[in-house]
């Protein structure tokens, strides 16, 4: 082609670009059905979403009712445009951050419009000529000061929201009032548009479908400590290569779940925070102990940072002497199996908010084969060993030796939430049979992949 | 007390509130000097937080001329508070924050006020009972379809604060369209105030003292590679307790900073989500490899994970069979002192933005290293060994060589990161010194402290 005329170039260059053209019409249809899929996926992963976003409409529906009905908007004019912008803005997909947003936005509005206004005040004593100096150095005092108050990690976690509202209300009433004489009006004209938006976003948050940040933490933490019990359940057989089992290997994604607990601490804190908002609800009361349940997903994702190191034996290919693994090969799987089940039941225990019956004797359990390991590991080994060989396996005896103890951590902390938090005795009649117990964990881990998604900001 | 008459009660009380109301003095002073001194450290500990507050003081007074200039708050009027709320909400710490937000602002108020005037005048031609019928449903759909389109991950992670902004201007364009007649002039003007204030925004942010979001991603891989360099470097003395080093005694919380690897994810990917907004500066062009320090991040992060088992046995106070112990003893003290040195040669080429010259021969000598671990290992035992006395020490060294592979693979990522962002070649008489290095580093770790807490969100 290179070699060609201008002409053969030119209708070269018209066919590439006639197949380019052709092409247009496939490329965007492969677009929009690609587009249609991950929209399908993310409202079938989480319902809630969809739910979400008809209530952000929804809100805002109500709200913009003030621009419809005359009455309404003779007395609020043009400030009515605040209460829109108050549900654009303070809706969020959780009671609890929206609670949080709304009681920031409503209290700094009420305070800093206060201020504003005494600004004003002193400022329209000083004469034509000073009054912008001083206004000018309030304004860029207090943005300077609120702004390093952000800083502060404890007031960055609960009140970031409101500093800004702070900020801004403050700047709009001081300023603003230099042109208006109806300052006093603005500032309460402000104000209670603004909580007539909060308290539209609220109402709507709270009584139709409301997502508890709570209730997504607690599952989020129980369904974290399912994943681990999930991967140690099977990791003894796995590793020691008893096991061709279909339903583990169906499993794979599955049983790679645990990944996601190595990361779960900021979305946890999030939920925590939010969840400080949140008045009593279902089984949580105001002032459910929100932070033991970070203690207990601390201690998760410590346990979490062992299994990884284990899951690297999984995949390594080195040789291991097969009959040093026999000796502790059903210790080994006894402890693994143990962990898990320990720490499923513990997950459950959470779900239902019971207190973990049987947890205790997984604990117990695991202490004697603890004990039992060490005995074989003491006098286990022939004269003839290589102990290169030998070292996987010791050193997975060694690392599950670890797992066990953190199970046992985690037990207690659990059962410190438990006692905490007044979970229920376990009726003995209640017990709930193998296939409820896996009803409720199936929808349990379908909830938490969602909340993870919804939060991540 | 409570078997004493009414007045003895009655005195009683009176003195426990006079003992209570003498301390609240001293409560209160307590707690402003506690006040004081965490303003100071976090003053001294990121000088930049109290640049950034000043920033935005600079910001807000000079939209805040607005209002004192009658010409340009004629041409305005109220509109000029659009361009004070801009200037709050869209200053952000880092200039890759601000640009992202400004642009957002801006482009979403746009597109959505050109929408809103369309639907608004859709809905004019279908007669005054239909038109707030037809506004309601344009505002409720777009608000929940913007809503949902929010959940795209890929969307949140760029977009998110556009969304928000186009749900927000388009119900306000649409229905304030309903009340006035110049709505056309509302749109436009609620654009040109929206883009002053994002470009004043914009401006200060990057010409004075600018905080770059690049620079911090940079120092903060950087920084971790550090941490867990530093660790490392001390592990084979202090396990196998041949140290009682002052110095490394003295840096005990250093040491254990590489925990807060562990948790970086969030912020990295924060970070480069920020720093793609960036336009080319100092030493980084546009479109710099950002996605490759993400990779380099996950890798040291994996490396931490192993790290954090090692760390399990510098506190684990089983015994060690001593003469076992002696004899990988220095081996596995190199290869700890090899991969520390590594990732700290590492850490500084990122640092320098020269490409790593000694790292691959540690990493050569890693190789080795492994070797004659793995030979040690094969025949280093006698007859009579109490395996449970060797296996924290197998352990130690099997996880060894997993952190030495590790490394490895970081090294390789940062050759890919080098040759990406064309890292300079490094001269061999430009070679810094021990001091020199060590004065980069440290300064590198106060700054890598520092951008951790001010994005933390």
């Amino acid at each position: 082609m290179e070699m060609g005329s201008g002409g053969d170039e030119r209708s070269g260059l018209l066919a590439r670009g006639w197949l380019l053209l052709k092409a247009l019409p496939e490329k965007f249809k492969a677009k929009m059905v690609n587009f249609v899929v991950v929209t399908k996926k993310l409202g079938q992963d989480d319902p809630r979403r969809v739910i979400h976003s008809l209530k952000v409409g929804l809100a805002l529906s109500l709200v913009s009712l003030f621009y419809y009905f005359e009455t309404l908007f003779n007395s609020f004019g043009v400030h009515a445009m605040w209460a829109i912008m108050t549900v654009v803005v303070v809706f969020e997909f959780s009671v609890g951050a929206t609670l949080g947003k709304g009681l920031n936005r409503a209290m700094a509005t009420l305070v800093a419009g206060a201020l504003g206004v005494g600004a004003h005040y002193m400022a329209s004593i000083s004469g034509n000529v000073g009054e912008p100096i001083i206004l000018g150095i309030f304004v860029f005092f207090q943005a300077a000061v609120s702004t390093f108050i952000r800083f502060f990690p404890k007031i960055k976690a609960r009140y970031d929201y409101g500093l800004l509202i702070f900020i801004l209300t403050f700047a709009l009433v001081s300023i603003s009032g230099f042109r208006e004489d109806e300052i006093l009006e603005f500032a309460q004209k402000r104000l209670a548009t603004v909580v007539i938006g909060a308290c539209a976003c609220v109402i709507v948050s709270i009584f139709v479908c409301p997502v508890w940040a709570g209730q997504d933490l607690h599952n989020l933490i129980s369904l974290n400590m399912e994943k681990l019990g999930t991967f140690l359940e099977g990791f003894g057989n796995r590793y020691f290569g008893s096991t061709e089992d279909e339903e583990f290997k169906d499993n794979e994604s599955f049983v790679h779940g645990y990944k996601s607990v190595l990361n779960s601490k900021t979305i946890e804190e999030t939920l925590a925070n939010f969840a400080r908002w949140e008045p009593g609800h279902g089984r949580f009361m105001y002032r459910h102990p929100w932070k033991q349940y970070l203690k207990v997903g601390t201690l998760t994702r410590q346990c979490a940072y062992r299994i990884e190191a284990l899951n690297g034996f999984l995949s390594s290919d080195i040789q291991v002497q097969p009959e040093f693994a026999r000796k502790i090969q059903d210790t080994c799987t006894k402890m693994s199996l143990d962990s898990g089940k320990a720490l499923k039941e513990l997950a459950l225990a959470v779900k239902t908010m019971t207190r973990p019956s049987s947890a205790d004797s997984h604990v117990a359990n695991l202490k004697t084969s603890t004990k039992n390991l060490r005995c074989l590991l003491k006098c286990g080994l022939g004269n003839d060993t290589d102990l290169l060989k030998v070292i996987p396996v010791t050193t997975v005896a060694s690392l599950l030796i670890d797992v066990a103890m953190s199970v046992e951590e985690i037990t207690a902390s659990v059962n410190e939430l438990a006692s905490l938090a007044h979970f229920k005795q376990k009726a003995k009649d209640t017990n709930l049979t193998l296939e409820k117990r896996h009803g409720v964990l199936k929808s349990l881990s379908k909830q938490g992949q969602c909340s993870r998604c919804c939060y991540n900001s």
